[in-house]
């Protein structure tokens, strides 16, 4: 138990467990202090309310670090390592085909290597450690600079099969000045795993990323 | 399914089985690709045979991984996220306590301000994005230098409730030329949930990191 840190247990047993985000949105501000209850998502919410939390607390995560962590590399990292585990814990939280979700987190632009991603933080199993522009799903979003979203990646020409129980994946560039800097890369282990809402929401991460991380 | 990559199913109901590791690194030396049957684990092998298929995993990434990338802030942050998923889904493969093991992952030493830890890659729910030195068990690991392993953490003055699921904790220093870089840090939703086989293993892991990144 913290002796510097006060732990506040949110009730989600009202009505307030249809706004989940409200009840984080109340704990960081009672605390300031990140915790896991961040990534417990009320069940029997929708896919929006759902979303509606991560970005919340997406929001609320990034403010703090940018403002305790000046340095540009291990920021990204950690804004990105706890995003992953939001968006991890969000499908989860949700029905089929969400919960299926079996992959969720990032790749960033290499430094030393002309168009090629490098992975970055993650929840699921290991994974490609680079990827080239152009190869797979991701390598398209990051060519193309916008979301590419397969609905069977079977049927997707040069597909990487980094996991064959990927069925179907959504990627999300994250564009800086005009270039990408890094992609959202979520996989399931259903067909049609994503849908325009899933789309929607993650481009509005994408575009929250871009504002907090300087890559 | 990808056209540059061979995909090899492996064979684990044979004898095999009771060596994970060795079917690992055949998958590893036929393809020299990585692929998520790394986190595959058999079931009913022993905490040492599934320590092994990290330890030999974790060996086979970061080589080839020092090879494709030398940039050095993003390779560590690659192999990271790759050995916190290696080590997820190991626990999850065995029996109580490690199959309660609640979050997986890293702190590195932050560049930017003294005696301080910034998060890492992790698998598990959002985590304190900064721990200062001296502080919780990371804290205290990083300060000292050497492994500390508390069986309750209700009991450990000063204990950072990053998730007040978390029972017990063991926390491994990476230390490279007589300094901290990092930790593995390691939590589990029962108590007692590290023995010293866990300690051992941890510790070889985080030899194996240190001569495999340059932080």
């Amino acid at each position: 138990m913290g002796v510097q840190q006060s732990r506040i247990r949110v009730d989600l047993s009202s009505q307030s467990a249809r706004t989940p985000y409200l009840n984080s949105r109340l704990w960081l501000r009672e605390t300031s202090k990140v915790h896991a209850d961040a990534s417990n998502f009320a069940s029997g919410v929708s896919k929006r309310e759902a979303y509606e939390q991560v970005l919340e607390q997406a929001r609320a995560l990034f403010v703090g670090q940018r403002n305790w962590v000046p340095e540009l590399t291990q920021l990204d990292g950690s804004n990105l390592a706890n995003a992953a585990s939001l968006l991890w814990h969000c499908y989860h939280s949700l029905p089929n085909p969400s919960s299926a979700v079996n992959w969720a987190g990032f790749y960033v632009l290499d430094r030393t290597q002309q168009n090629q991603l490098i992975l970055g933080p993650f929840m699921g199993k290991v994974a490609c450690q680079t990827i080239a522009f152009g190869r797979g799903v991701c390598g398209k979003a990051a060519e193309e600079g916008k979301t590419v979203r397969v609905q069977d990646v079977d049927s997707f020409p040069g597909h990487i099969a980094c996991d064959g129980d990927s069925q179907s994946e959504v990627v999300v560039p994250i564009v800086q000045n005009g270039k990408v800097m890094a992609i959202i890369d979520i996989d399931c282990a259903m067909k049609d795993g994503f849908d325009q809402e899933d789309q929607n929401a993650l481009e509005e991460l994408a575009a929250l990323l871009s504002e907090a991380c300087d890559f």
